[in-house]
């Protein structure tokens, strides 16, 4: 079947998108079981050593590779053939396959999906190839939690001990750091496959990779791991194509994102999904009440526990990896929010909300939270257990509402952990610098330590169009306090749906908190980035800078606007300061001074006198200005 | 003489600076002795309050008018005539001449200003008015902190109280808040002249406002007032002209700059500092090194005290408000740098420490301080003691050069507190978030809670061309520790000199961080913003909405994208997500449903199932779906 018989709007990416990120190119790490581990290797120019004389050709001190998490997938791989009509290579295949404990299905298992795939309205639109669905065998439990409660180190284990060992990756650089402060998480020098197991057994780490998306790298979500971020997607009643959300997907995961939320509420929401996970390398999560609420026709009343439950077998057939599930929006809790500034601002909440109050009923989700775990386990889809009570606003951050929900979503923690089903919990949301600190710990001690996954938060409400900044602000404060996933706010967040470039912007901004989370965390090896990238910015070494920075082109373009010559990429001074003004190329002056006394004590801080006047001399000497010539 | 006898490049300004920010205006508020204190009044519109039925006009909420601290100066004042050639009106005059302590000058003081105005080779650039410099006439100490600690409550001192009155200044609303975590800040829940001036003699605050400067509106630095924040512009060898300088200052304060540093390294220094001062309605910083310097054609080594004494002199005259100064760089604590990933990052600190290596002799500002201090006190410029040595990077973060200079500043500040000089203290950087507090802390109890003035800090150094943002993180988290003021970091920073669209970046991240850190102390009135903004938000007044932000431009533009048409300004949605999964609009029908309930107890918890079932029944009654018509 040729691609022109597809009359979707997908058309090939972008070539931009095929392309590792300048400057580093794609690379892998053996583990055992035919495991290997993408990471992103950013190779780097030797530092000259400068000679006393002109003539002299410099010395060269070498700068080993820098290798990075890397989750971007086969897109910057030029050895892979991405074809969007294929989806990605469904690697995880053969190890979900030697445990033995799942079965191919003959058909799909939702009467919803198998309508549509019945409806030629959808053909244009459809997925080309219809792949049956994976579940476990009957009494059998396929999580990542089930295997680690047994003692099982799955390939999916040893893979993300792996990718999150930075030391290990870097063994040929010293690793120096300043201590953390951890409030608690367990900063592991090794990451072993077991310790991996261990905290997935206990609930405070989370791999969430559905057995129908063997696509997807494995990674983990727990707070003794480097934090992690998510990014939003998803079209609109208002706007968006599947080529667009296709293209954000691959965009977002090669700018960082580590999880991917598709959103979508608008047009094809089921077709513009399979799209997305048949491509994306990285757990894809749904709100399955967004599609539930598109079958009533947008009527919350209409919703009921058959329909959502075959939306959830639809979604998980198709491969979605966990689940945000607002089964803590108790119909006791809903008087709680009528004082509110701005009452239910999670759309999810929003809606199980009306659907109580229209039916003056308890949460049907909550009533049958044991049936969704007996879902969940049989794909191994996580849940996400939604904070649809979060606060929306500043006035309401830590009120009764949202505190009275955290600790239902505490007892079904437990409860989905009876069930071995891996669970993570949300969490808010707008709250001042000052009350973040609370949520953590209420999280941590109300839920049992599973992992946390906020939306920012967002620490004023004061500045629409630059909400990935007030967020960011609460999501690295946050990220530090524990909490394992930090999901993206844009620009656009209260304004409008995030655009190619917001959702960069946005992951940058994201990116930034997860990493400045890590430092403070003391996560080992985290340091290390920010060392290098220092050490190449005092040298001057301009193109590695750019190069190690979360966005190299971006850096470079800002370089380039005031110096765009190619001289000034070895220039040893910038605009900003101009060469007579550097303090980098005076300081280094100074370096070149104390080396050539390093043999002495240079740090002592008595009787420094008869060493700097020799200092002075030896300065004025070697001729003050060497860098001016430049 | 007219216009056209100028050569500069000074044009007219864009009329777009000379109009109040979108939706506001600028109103007065007076004091004694005819002081009148500038704010910025954002008006809104009422809220409909939705009739049961639709033949029913609605009735309407009315929404006050708020109040905010406005940086602008008189450009936002159409009442003003703005004429760069004249300078802004010199305010602050008649408060001046009425302490009788000051004395005008028949000549200038500085022997290069006396030179360089009778240079022709300038006449084309230079300010065309030459007044006359004031200064102490002799034996007097004109500081706001001499005045202060004499008892005397001085008009600028008033005014700030005024200023800085949040809660006074909206009277009008109730002020609902959370409680702030202060850290030992004292905020007060009615600023009063006296305690301006306790907080002043204390040296815990300081008014930087220079006699010479009498254009500029006074504003408090201290940590038990509102979280400032500085913008740094200036040209360098490398771009920019004395036009774009001044646009800069003006747009800067337009978006929320309280003071403003003119860091010129360039061309004509002189001239380009004395028209930003002529036309600043903030206070004006400077690195007076920088011009000593230029003077001796860039060496270092040739700096001599006469000659920095001569520019302090040259700038003090001219009206610069605050010198950076760095005196702690001391001698013995240069070789502490040597083994630092990235040495000395200050521009000043890297000149001073050449110097010192170059003569293997103390500091020359370090050992001149209290001749320094004379002149600060003739004119009352404030010391901004220079951070010389704070780290460049992650890895040098809190180190012993970096710590050792702080205690040096913190002698030097009771050197100028016995001249009764207004002292601040500058500070890093690149620090780590768990790191930050130390600095704060270290700060507080070396320099006798001397308000403290950081560089961000970056909290990580991986994100060139994002660093308003890993600043910004770090900034808004001092700031709550105590941080007086934060200067802040554009996007361009590390790679370029900022254009105009790079200083409202930083300036709005750096708004958002001291707005943060303000919530989080708990400032008295700082939360009504957001208040104001959230209840806008929930009633989708969206043009309120964008006004009462930090940006309205951007959050209007931003919405424009994908609802650009008119009555989407009113919609009860947006495209976020479509009318069906709105949750404000499903939050407010649920909220409708407990107004009309509210004299029952809505918020019991028990037993609630009588009343929610009562609930039910009217939600259905009303029709549920009130505004889907929209």
């Amino acid at each position: 079947m040729s691609k022109q018989a597809f009359h979707t709007d997908i058309d090939v990416l972008d070539t931009e998108l095929l392309q590792p990120l300048q400057g580093s190119r794609k690379t892998f790490v053996e583990g055992t079981r035919d495991i290997r581990v993408a990471v992103r290797e950013i190779s780097l120019t030797p530092t000259p050593i400068q000679g006393q004389q002109e003539n002299v050709s410099p010395a060269w001190e070498r700068n080993p590779a820098l290798r990075v998490y890397d989750t971007s997938g086969p897109y910057t791989d030029p050895d892979v053939n991405i074809d969007l009509y294929e989806g990605l290579p469904a690697f995880r295949k053969d190890w979900i396959e030697s445990r033995q404990d799942t079965q191919i299905l003959t058909e799909k298992s939702s009467s919803f999906t198998r309508k549509r795939l019945q409806d030629p309205t959808f053909s244009s639109t459809r997925f080309r190839h219809n792949r049956n669905p994976r579940a476990a065998q009957s009494n059998q439990n396929v999580t990542q939690m089930h295997y680690a409660k047994k003692g099982i180190v799955t390939q999916e284990m040893e893979y993300v001990a792996i990718r999150e060992n930075l030391v290990r990756l870097n063994s040929h650089y010293e690793d120096t750091q300043h201590p953390g402060e951890s409030f608690g998480a367990l900063m592991q020098q090794e990451i072993t496959p077991e310790f991996v197991r261990d905290e997935v057994a206990r609930g405070r780490a989370i791999l969430p990779n559905n057995i129908n998306h063997p696509e997807s790298e494995p990674m983990i979500i727990g707070r003794n791991f480097l934090v992690k971020i998510n990014a939003n997607i998803g079209n609109s009643a208002v706007t968006s194509s599947i080529k667009e959300e296709v293209e954000k997907m691959v965009w977002a995961t090669r700018w960082g994102a580590d999880t991917v939320m598709d959103l979508s509420t608008g047009k094809n929401i089921h077709e513009t999904r399979e799209w997305i996970i048949r491509n994306s390398p990285v757990p894809i999560g749904t709100v399955p009440i967004y599609q539930a609420l598109e079958k009533t026709n947008g009527i919350a009343e209409d919703l009921t526990w058959e329909l959502y439950r075959d939306t959830l077998i639809e979604q998980a057939e198709q491969g979605v990896d966990y689940f945000t599930i607002h089964a803590g929006v108790r119909l006791p809790f809903i008087p709680l929010t009528a004082k509110r500034t701005t009452g239910i601002v999670s759309r999810g909440g929003s809606i199980m909300a009306k659907w109580c109050l229209a039916h003056h009923r308890e949460n049907f989700l909550y009533e049958h939270f044991e049936d969704i775990c007996e879902i969940m386990k049989t794909y191994d889809v996580s849940f996400s257990l939604g904070d649809g009570l979060r606060p929306g606003s500043i006035a309401d951050a830590n009120d009764e509402a949202q505190f009275a929900e955290l600790r239902t979503l505490g007892e079904l923690t437990q409860l989905a952990w009876k069930h071995d089903v891996q669970t993570m919990i949300e969490g808010p949301g707008h709250v001042p610098m000052q009350l973040i600190r609370e949520n953590m710990e209420k999280q941590l001690s109300s839920c049992g330590e599973a992992p946390f996954y906020t939306l920012g938060p967002l620490t004023t409400d004061i500045a629409p169009g630059y909400d990935h900044i007030t967020s960011a602000i609460g999501a690295a404060m946050i990220g530090w306090y524990g909490c394992a996933m930090l999901c993206y706010v844009t620009p656009k967040e209260h304004l409008g749906l995030p655009d190619k470039n917001d959702v960069r912007e946005g992951i940058i901004a994201y990116k930034i908190a997860a990493h400045a989370a890590d430092l403070a965390k003391g996560h080992p090896g985290a340091q290390l980035r920010d060392n290098v990238l220092s050490k190449a910015r005092f040298e001057f070494r301009w193109q590695d800078q750019f190069n190690l920075g979360l966005d190299p082109e971006r850096a470079q373009s800002y370089h380039d606007e005031t110096l765009p010559k190619d001289s000034a990429k070895v220039a040893h001074f910038c605009s900003m300061c101009g060469p007579k003004f550097c303090s980098m190329k005076i300081s280094q002056e100074i370096r070149d001074i104390a080396q050539v006394q390093s043999e002495h004590d240079t740090v002592r801080m008595i009787d420094v006198e008869a060493e700097l006047a020799a200092k002075a001399k030896e300065f004025k000497d070697q001729g003050s200005e060497i860098y001016l010539k430049v």
